[in-house]
This record gives structure tokens, sequence and C-alpha cells, in this order.
């Protein structure tokens, strides 16, 4: 009889959490789509006005996410022997919104409301202070930024560093002591290889982007390759934005966007190759997990890992150009003619030390990335102080990469995240490469005719095998439970670094 | 001390109806946002799954609408001696929401769920029926659905007519009582002015416009010429749909969609300066009526009339074209070739008894509202049987436009409105007309030179008049109230039937 009665209890905690929990992904998915127009096609007037209607659904939101309910349910659900009861589905559901909703209780309201205020101040003087090339503009704002995400770690909890808190927020479950070796091994082996590709004699020709590329013909060309990667047009869209980004509103309707440079046509072509990749994962996951938490991408760093995959493991690919190339050279006869395959790859994987993370390529990349993970865990653990930050920049761009940005602006400045509370989220771009370097190791042995695959333009094929693999699962399993399911390890930063010394070898002849 | 306690409730009632106010607001605002992507952007896919979503907020909407807390505000705030000290937006606001939450609570809620579902399958049936041009296939669903309606007018309530209650929905006040002698006269002119016209001699040419007109000019020209007119681009877009609409999100977000066909430029000329009738009026309401329910239009009828006013009562006269003309004819040199102003301007008014409502002219438009206005109130009132509909279309078509539509698609079958419940609402097309001519009469007192401002383009005049006469007000009066207080007079047939006799008279030579 009482455990009839629990039986009861329980189903009820079910059907009221599900409600909730679809009631709450509704409501995420309309403010998706808000986010959407309002880096696309919002007029300018209208935004500040509709900000507050958007303020207002966001708050509901929110509100649901830790209402009485909700915590009453997670109550009942979460005790152990009730939580082994339920299906994998629900329990997960029952994970994220449990977390999220310990989460919002640690952080006292009139706290979080100063942290609402000070993101969107701090966002204005970064924006002022970049364009002036004046960090002290910004210094104050930062330092109590840097403060309150410590106190933030204060409320979250942690059992070693403070970071992890932050970490975790990103990434469930990621600690410094897991990711100080994983990085410091990437870091390593990126600069000296770095430095053997630097006094290679064998450089890629630098005249081949340099020229004018018509925007409309970026546009067909872009609109033509996001077909033949397997993104369906029918559930998504292809548009432009100053910042890239992919959006998912239900599996149904995965939008992207890219920018077209006429004197760039990589920023486009990677850019959306790169959008695709997180896109394909939004339109892979299980279409049953709609209206649950459990839609969205596992973390940022496995959603990075598929954009990551796609744009480098795929799209930097001799042979991704082998079949692309005769497309390219229509759209672009003038630019390209005289120039050879072999040198098109070449300068598309050109390695140069630059100042700005977003251009830089695909080895430098994630030294940009370490310089901020060790600034971001001294400034968190009171090891660095925001007002040493100009000089701790530039002197470990000095030692990762070998150049010294001219101006804060090229410098410190460069980056949006600081400025609206989002520290912790740098190390998830490098973090997608290792997760994804793993995957294609697996990818390689379960399709041995890969790179053939992608000569021929099969690329359906490895979009059904990481739709399988990965794709499907959703916020299902955490990163960890995920990586270990799809390639049968922990994750190991082996397989990218032996993936980058392979490729630079032979690019470079080193 | 009475009064003093009395004061604070009233107070505290002006708070939380305030809020719930700019709450419904807001969420009233995303829904039109969403409505606005789902018919432009949103890819097919998506949209059955994003409706859930939407369904969830437009079911948050109504129950704030009808809480228990909006309740009591409503009977607190309503009390006469209270409405009358509120200020008067406050009053207007209580009014509308008032109006709203009584309607709502008159209809039993699993007689409003069957409606929803009868109006889904009856849309449904509908597009079938009418695919397969088959009355019988929409009957039932038809029968049901007026069966409905003349429930609903029982459980609003009404004083002479059944119909008055559904009138009342879409023009607050409205009755057959007051609409039966304009539309009676109305349409008796109009038959008349119809049958000496189509004697008349003087046909307008119509080779101009059977020609292909390239769509990237029509659009070019389209964008052209709505900036002229005064529509702020920076608070609202042009887009391009099937079905044309304006979507008012807020003051600073005013959307409109056009058609283009390249067979018939006067499509998308005229639905645009329709459309952009429509936004001007929601880019002119006062923007601190912004959050609150008097931010709408004050009727459909009004806002008709400002569609009108711009299509017709400007767009269609021969100032306009003289402004305008070498700039069409530079989008379209070789189509205009030879064709003179005159012969231009004549074309564009040409006078045609047709099949199709959307598609009528100016003078014939009305003929096909009365018909209609005409079978709506004898269904409500149970004059006129769902089964006889298609002979009751044919012998008014007959009577009024001397044409039979030679299938039920082109007749009976052509409109959406009945399938979704839209019964009442055909009225506002002609009252469009009605009140627009009324406010025309006005402007020409008060703006001696219209015609000479139009001549010269000068059109931002013409806006102000409008603005600061008829769109600041938004919702503030009701249509009733707000054509007395522009015009100083009660609506009244003879500017509509003055107009068109004067302007066919002169155009036909009659």
């Amino acid at each position: 009889m009482a455990q009839q009665v629990l039986d009861e209890t329980v189903k009820q905690a079910i059907k009221q959490f599900t409600e909730m929990d679809e009631k709450i992904c509704h409501f995420t998915n309309i403010l998706g789509l808000l986010g959407w127009d309002a880096r696309t096609y919002a007029p300018k007037k209208g935004k500040p006005i509709f900000a507050k209607a958007k303020g207002t659904l966001s708050t509901e939101t929110f509100k649901l996410s830790v209402s009485k309910e909700m915590g009453e349910c997670l109550d009942t659900l979460s005790q152990p022997d009730v939580f082994e009861q339920l299906d994998s589905e629900t329990r997960a559901c029952v994970r994220e919104r449990k977390k999220e909703y310990d989460k919002s209780k640690q952080i006292p309201s009139d706290v979080y409301n100063e942290y609402v205020i000070l993101a969107s101040n701090a966002n204005d003087a970064w924006e002022e202070a970049r364009a002036k090339d004046d960090f002290s503009h910004f210094q104050p704002y930062l330092e109590k930024m840097i403060d309150m995400k410590r106190r933030f770690a204060e409320y979250f909890g942690y059992e070693k560093h403070p970071y992890d808190a932050l970490l975790d927020e990103f990434e469930p479950g990621l600690t410094v002591e897991k990711l100080d070796p994983l990085f410091c091994d990437l870091r390593k082996k990126s600069i000296e290889l770095l430095n053997r590709i630097q006094q290679s004699p064998r450089k890629p020709r630098n005249d081949i982007f340099n020229q004018n590329y018509d925007v409309e013909k970026q546009k067909e060309f872009a609109q033509f390759i996001i077909g033949k990667l397997g993104y369906d047009l029918d559930a998504g869209r292809l548009d432009e934005t100053t910042h890239p980004f992919a959006m998912g509103i239900n599996t149904g309707d995965v939008r992207i966007t890219t920018r077209y440079e006429p004197e760039n046509p990589r920023m486009a072509v990677f850019g959306t190759i790169h959008e695709t990749g997180h896109a394909l994962y939004e339109q892979g996951v299980n279409s049953e997990y709609e209206g649950r938490v459990i839609r969205r991408g596992s973390s940022f760093g496995i959603h990075e890992s598929q954009s990551r995959f796609l744009e480098n493991f795929v799209g930097r690919t001799k042979e991704f150009w082998t079949y692309f190339y005769d497309d390219i050279k229509a759209h672009f006869p003038h630019q390209l003619s005289g120039v050879s395959l072999e040198e098109f790859y070449r300068a598309v994987n050109c390695v140069e030390p630059s100042l700005i993370r977003v251009e830089a390529d695909e080895l430098t990349y994630n030294l940009h990335i370490m310089l901020r993970y060790e600034i971001e865990k001294g400034l968190i653990a009171g090891d660095i102080e925001v007002k040493d930050l100009p000089k701790v920049w530039n002197d470990k761009m000095m030692d990762y990469l070998g150049v010294i940005p001219p101006s804060n602006r090229l410098g410190v400045l460069q980056d949006v995240h600081w400025s609206h509370g989002g520290v912790g989220y740098f190390p998830s771009y490098s973090l997608g490469n290792l997760y994804g370097a793993q995957i294609l190791n697996k990818v390689l042995q379960e399709l041995p005719d890969f790179y053939e695959l992608i000569q021929n333009g099969e690329f359906m094929k490895i979009r059904e095998w990481l739709r399988e693999n990965v794709h499907q699962y959703g916020k299902l399993y955490t990163p960890a439970e995920l990586i270990k399911k799809v390639t049968g390890e922990d994750l190991d930063a082996k397989y990218l670094t032996d993936y980058l010394e392979q490729k630079f070898t032979k690019l470079y002849d080193l």
C-alpha cells in the first residue's frame, strides 16, 4: 500500500515535471527565434522596445524553472530510489533541470539582479573601450565582473579550484584538474609544431585570397555547399549576420548565418561549414526529445566538436577540395585561374601566428584559447589582477605565438565574452577540437573509406555516422559519458596532437 | 478614512492591472512576431513543431486575460465612481480588457475548445473544398461553424439582432440597425453608378498591364515608393508573402509584406501602398502607449480606413501618378513606352465587375462586401441556410454585379474568413472605405492643397495630418468616438458615394 501511494505520487510528479519541462522548452524555443530575429531582420527602432517583451518572457521562463512546483517535483524525482525507476530520458531531464534549479537557487536574487545590470553596463563599456582602444575604460567593469564571478563560484561551490564552478556551466563535470594536463599537452606540442612550421621554406601562396570575390557568387556557393553537406534546407535557412551563428529552434528549424567579406572568401566558406556542423547536430537530435530539455546538444564543447569536425576534419581536407574545386572555380574562374588544387588546399591551411582569435588557423587557434584559459584561471584564483591584463596578455602572446599586439584593441579587448559574464566559455572551443579529433579517430576505424567518401561527395554517410553516434542523443548523456560511449575512452589530447602533427608535417614537408 | 482606504485599493488595482496589461501586450507582441515569421521565413518542417510552442504562449496569454486577478482588478476599476477618477488612457485600457474578459468568460471553456478544433478542421475542409471545387465538402463544417457563431451571439448577448454580437467583435458598438442604412445607400448608388459606367463608351486601355513586369524591378519600385510615402524603414521592413499583410509588433517595428505577380504589377504596387497605410497607422500611435492594450488601431474598420485612404484616395489619384510616372517608367521603360500618364491613370482605375473580391476595383469592391454582409446576416438570423449558399451567392452576384461565377471556387468558396470563424469581419472592409471618405472630406477642408501636395510628392504633410488626427490615438477612442472627433459627425455614407460619383463621372465622362 505504501508502495502504491509512492507510485501515485511519483506518477503525478513525473506528469507535472514533464508539463513544466515542456513549457520551459516552448518558451526557450520562442526566445531562440526572438534572438535570431534580433540579429537578422528586426528593424532597429523596434529592438529596444521589443527587448522588454523578450525580458518579460525570459523572466517568466526563469520563474518556472525555479518555481516551488519545480522544486517539489525535483525533490520527489531525484530521490535515489525514485530516480532509479525513471526511464533514461526522464532521468536526464531531471538531472538537467535540477542542476539549473540548484544553481539558480544558490544565487540570492538581489545579487542576480546586480549581475544582470553589471553585464549590460560592462558590455557597453567594453564596446566603448574597444572602439577607443582604452583598456582603462573597461577595467573597473571587468574588475566588478571578475569579483562577481568569484562570488558565483562560491555560491555554486567547488571541490578544488573556484574556476571549476564556472567551467561546469559550459562543460558539466569539467575541472581544472582534468583540463590542465589536456591543455598543457596541447599547448606544448602546438608551440613546438608551430616553431617547426615557421622554419619551413615551403610557404603557401598568399595571393590567392587577396582578390575581390563577388559576394553574390559567394552566397550561391555557400547555399550550394550546405545542401551537399546534408543540411536540410526544409528544416533551416542561411542568412547573413556580422557574427555568424547557428540557432536550433527545434529539430525542424535550425537556422544558420554567415558573413561575406569581398576580400576574404574563406570567412564565408569555412564559417558556413562551421555553422552547418552545429546545425547538423541540432537537426539530428531524436525528434522524440522535442519539448524536453534534452533536445539540445550535450555541452558547448561537444557542440563545438561537431562544427570543428565539419569545418576542419572534412572542410579543410585535400579530398574535400578535390570534390568541390571545379564548383568553386566555376564560381570564381578569374580569381582561381592558374591556381592548382594543391596550391588552393595549402592556402586554406596556411598556418601563421596572428593577433585575432576568430581569424586564426587550425593550429594556432588553440594557442589563443590556452592564453585565455590561463588568464581566466588566474583571475578567478586571484593570481592575476585585472589591471595587469594588458601586460599579461601581451606577454603570453609573445610566449605562445611570438607576436605582440600593437594595441589593446587587437589584444585583450578583442573578445566580447568577459564583458557579459561568459567566464569559463573559452575552453569549449579547444575542447571541441579535442573531442572532434578523438571522434575522428573512431570514425576512421568505422568508416575506413572516410576520405574517399569526402572525395566522392558522399557526405550523407558521414552525417549518418555522426547522427547515429552523437547527434541523436542530444543532452541524454553528459559530455564525459558521451565521449566514452562514442570512442570507448575518456578525453585524451593525443588524438588532436597526433592529427595536427601528421597533417602539418605533411603540408609543410617537416 | 473610508476614502483613504478606497484610494489605496484603487491605486493597488491600477498598479496590478497595468502590470497585467503590459504582460499581455508583451506576449501579444511576441505572438505577432511569431505570426510574421511563420508567414515569411520559417522553414516548413519547423512550423508544426513550433505551432505547439506558439500555442503554449497563446494559452498563457489567454489565461492572464481571464485570470481571477484580472477579474478583480476590472471589478474594482470599472465601478462608476472609480472609473471616473482614472486618466483617459487607463479608462480606455480598462474598457478594452473588460470587454475581452467579459466576452471570454461568457463562453464555457468546453464550447470554446470545441470551437478551436472546429475552426482548425473547417479551415482544412475549406482548403480541400476550394481545391476540388466541391462546396458539399465544406458545407457540414460551415453549418457547424454558423451554428457555433449563433451560440456565441447568444452567449455574448445583443439587443436587437444576433449579428450585432458578432459585428461588435470587429467594430465595437456597430449594429445591423446602424449598418443597414449605410450599406443600403452605398449599394444602391454603387450599382446605379456601375450601370452608367458600363454604358460609357470610354473604356480604359486594357493592354498596359497584360505584359511581363520584371519582379526584381517591381521590388525596387515598391521599396522606393514606401519610403516616399513616409513609411519609416528603420521601424519596419517589406517582405514577400502570398497573402500580403501588415504586422505591428510595436511602434518601432511594423512590418509589411506584398505579392509580386509578373503579369500584374498592380497587385504589388497597390497592395504595397495599402499595407503601408496600415503601417503608417501603427508606426504613428503615441509611443507612450507601448505596453498597453490601446497601442493598437481603434478597430478593424478604422484600420482599413487608413490603408484604403493611402491606396485609393492618394495612390489612385492622377496627382499621385503625375509625381511617380517618371519613376515607374524608368523601372519599366519598355512596358510603358507609348503609354500616356492619362492612359495609365485610367487603367489603374478601370471599373469592371469581376468574380474575385481581392481583385476588385475601387467601386465594385464594396458590392462584394454587401453580398457577404447580407449573407452573414441571413445565416445568423436563420433566414438563409448554408446548403443554399451557392445559389444565394450566385443570385446576389447577378443582382449586384451582373456576373455569375462559373464555379463555386470562383464564388462562395473564394474567401478563407468563414472557415476559421471570422463571421462579422467582412463589413470592416467597406467600413474602411466609408470612414476613409469621411476623413478625406475633412482633410480637404484642412489641407486645401491636398492634391498639390500629392503631385509634389509632399506625402509627409499628409502623413502628419493623419498622425495628428487619427494615428496617435491608437485605441484610446472607440471607432464611433474617433470618427466624430476627427470629422465632427457620425459616420455617413454620403462622403463615399459622393466621392465615387465625382471620381468616376469624370473618369468615364458620364
